[in-house]
């Protein structure tokens, strides 16, 4: 499939340009529907243009429901008002409410109000797109533990639920509260009266509707669960969360993460518009140039050192390189395991005393090897011994400044990849050359 | 649950101290099963060893199946080879081939020669545990295009599946070729007397047992699938992959990325022993130092430059902080993209050039910015343009560089990720030395 894709889009692009448009929607009927999407998102601007008075409300809304979240607001760009609420009226509420969400609020508004399915969306718009709220179908059948399996059977028969929200069944009591779980697999394999208080799962996991998605990810992952019921505070089942909807969140996030570090937005991708790019990596640049002036100043203190001894300059770069690879050693490690939950304010101290430990042990073998290469490269001892000091302090900086930055972040309630790359080499710079230069200083008679 | 933990492992560890084996199992049994395994890995190795002979082969099968997988081998060592086969043999057959691969060879083969499951388990250890068949349960109920809705669930209730491997059901023709899928929900929706030829989903999404996780994971998620069947070279179902074994997948191999890039091994944790992370560490280090001593150099080439302009020393940090944050971004959105599927070798061309040209817009901005600052700051326009054309040459050797070394680590098969911050980052540091003390030496009567 992956290897016919650009021979499709070229024939597509054909088609809109024939105005064959028969074709055109027969080619995306056949494929599969994501893939279907993938190929629409691949036209041009002007062409989905022309393509989409064509569509059916109902491939419009196989479009969206399958289409990459962020090209969404594009599209709804190009159709009216009514086109685009009848499409949504035939997404499950829970994408629907993701899409609405995409949307400006005006547009959302009017498109909401035109819906029929508004009641079953209108209640999701309030949770905030990165809550359990957020990710979580409302389509559900709750059983009672009363019930025979064979009435429940004839129940879900009756609902006919309309989408993969039935492969686990909770239970609720007279007052809506979640009390038990029954996968479908059991109900088909249970005796037809045998009562569902009987076979079902007493207190699943569950988890609160104002939850972070992250979380709610976790979760799954770490109890190895297809479904996830949401609740409200009273314990009310309000919804359910399936892996497939957030089975791509932990990949999300940690994209999020490796991109935050080093200044660039979660939102960049490698073929996003030129003028998005720019927007987003040109602030980042700019502060990072005012911290690396900073330490340009650092050095610049000490002018008359460098002008008396001259190499000091080539050991500028060594702390720099050394520093930042340790720095960012230790802040990749801290910023990963507190993503993964690894890591928390409850064992952070542990973990920044390790990082400590780590760094004085591995400073002081690089440190010894740089202080050797130099006295070997220069047959001057004291110039090792400056390096070497100077290295050692600088990987001890490097450390804590790595394990404590994502961490005083996270503490302010902050993403602690945040930029942290960039923090972390700035403390490690400007503390190294402090620690080369004014080391230099010291034992200048003897350098000299 | 996750704030009692710290007080139940104090509570389990003073069972065991008084060998109170009852309390210690009812303890353990009482929690849910990831939960059980979390505690019993939190014990130290002289407590797992006191506790294991107390455990049933059941409870040690619950353990080993829940457990992070790091951990199992540390187990094995703790049981005899009977009491390890025993448990084994009670857990579904992937995960027991993950257990087994997981072991010293001698130890596996003595293991699986005691086991009853044997045959299933066997033909899964012939695949890499990174593969789709190493992933795969072999577990399935496979049904037929002739048979009807009724036929199929009594066939199910026969085979009485273990575990949740038949919320997607598959079906075969009679040489064992897959030719559809119909959902456990169809099954219990549809009239007892059609035929399942009739229900089914033809042509179902599918892998070869020999193709990386990765792809299974991007398959999955692409086409928002809970279940994926796992063929051979003849088209013939083997087995299938559960969204939930995958899932973490994604996350793992994210992990992995990050870690390699400022060379880190995919394995190191945040609370990892000591000597296994500077062994992963130190050498990195080393090799990073080398690098770093080869910038050194550079710059030492120029000694007699900066000896009449010193003011030059305070440059060289500003040139390698902002080549290494230019570097990094374009580096990490490029292994990222890699990584995900959006860039291959087909469309590469167009991201090295989208990136250059980034680099050439981006770098202008900030070279300008970086020359103005430093008239300002000196006085002196003449600095100001040494400093602002070396800048845009290392921005733009960044960009380039930060593009083509992932492609290049792709096209030789080594991980793009590899140490590639190392590298990129030795790149533009050599790369920027040379412009700012190279355009420097040109330009010395202007400046001294």
């Amino acid at each position: 499939m992956t290897s016919q894709a650009p021979l499709l889009i070229d024939v597509l692009k054909e088609y809109i340009e024939q105005k064959n448009w028969d074709e055109a929607i027969l080619l995306l009927s056949r494929l599969r529907a994501a893939d279907e999407a993938d190929l629409f998102s691949e036209l041009s601007n002007s062409e989905k243009r022309e393509l989409l008075p064509h569509l059916s409300y109902e491939e419009l809304a196989r479009i969206l429901e399958n289409m990459k979240k962020d090209d969404i607001s594009n599209i709804s760009e190009q159709v009216n008002g009514n086109t685009l609420s009848q499409a949504v009226d035939r997404i499950s509420p829970d994408q629907a409410a993701d899409i609405l969400h995409r949307l400006p609020a005006t547009r959302s508004a009017e498109v909401l109000a035109r819906m029929t399915e508004k009641k079953a969306v209108q209640p999701l718009l309030g949770y905030a797109d990165d809550s359990a709220g957020g990710l979580m179908t409302p389509e559900l059948v709750a059983l009672t533990r009363g019930m025979t399996v064979d009435e429940a059977i004839s129940r879900l028969r009756k609902a006919k639920p309309p989408r993969e929200t039935i492969d686990v069944l909770y239970v609720a009591d007279k007052h809506k509260k979640l009390v038990g779980k029954v996968t479908l697999r059991q109900l088909i394999l249970a005796e037809p009266t045998m009562k569902i208080g009987d076979i079902m799962e007493h207190d699943p996991v569950s988890i609160s509707a104002g939850t972070e998605r992250e979380e709610c990810v976790r979760l799954m992952e770490h109890y190895g669960l297809t479904a996830l019921p949401v609740v409200d505070e009273q314990q009310r089942l309000v919804g359910l969360i399936r892996l497939q909807e957030v089975a791509q969140v932990a990949e999300e996030e940690a994209t999020e993460d490796m991109y935050q570090m080093v200044g660039l937005s979660g939102h960049e991708r490698v073929f996003a518009p030129m003028r998005d790019s720019i927007r987003r990596r040109l602030p980042w640049l700019c502060i990072n140039l005012g911290t690396a002036i900073l330490a340009g100043f650092v050095v610049n203190l000490f002018e008359s050192t460098i002008a008396r001894v001259v190499t000091l300059a080539a050991f500028i770069p060594i702390i720099a390189g050394q520093g930042a690879n340790a720095g960012a050693q230790t802040l990749t490690i801290v910023v990963r395991s507190l993503a993964l939950g690894e890591l928390s304010f409850k064992n952070a101290r542990k973990a920044v005393l390790r990082e400590v430990a780590l760094a004085t042990i591995n400073g002081l073998a690089v440190a010894l090897l740089a202080g050797a290469v130099v006295y070997l490269w220069k047959g001057d001892v004291w110039l090792g011994v400056v390096l070497g000091v100077a290295m050692f302090l600088t990987m001890m900086v490097a450390g804590l400044s790595g394990a404590l930055v994502p961490l005083i972040l996270k503490l302010f309630r902050i993403d602690p990849a945040l930029a942290s790359t960039v923090v972390v080499t700035t403390v490690t710079d400007v503390c190294g050359f402090v620690f080369l230069l004014g080391v230099a200083t010291l034992l200048i008679t003897y350098l000299a």
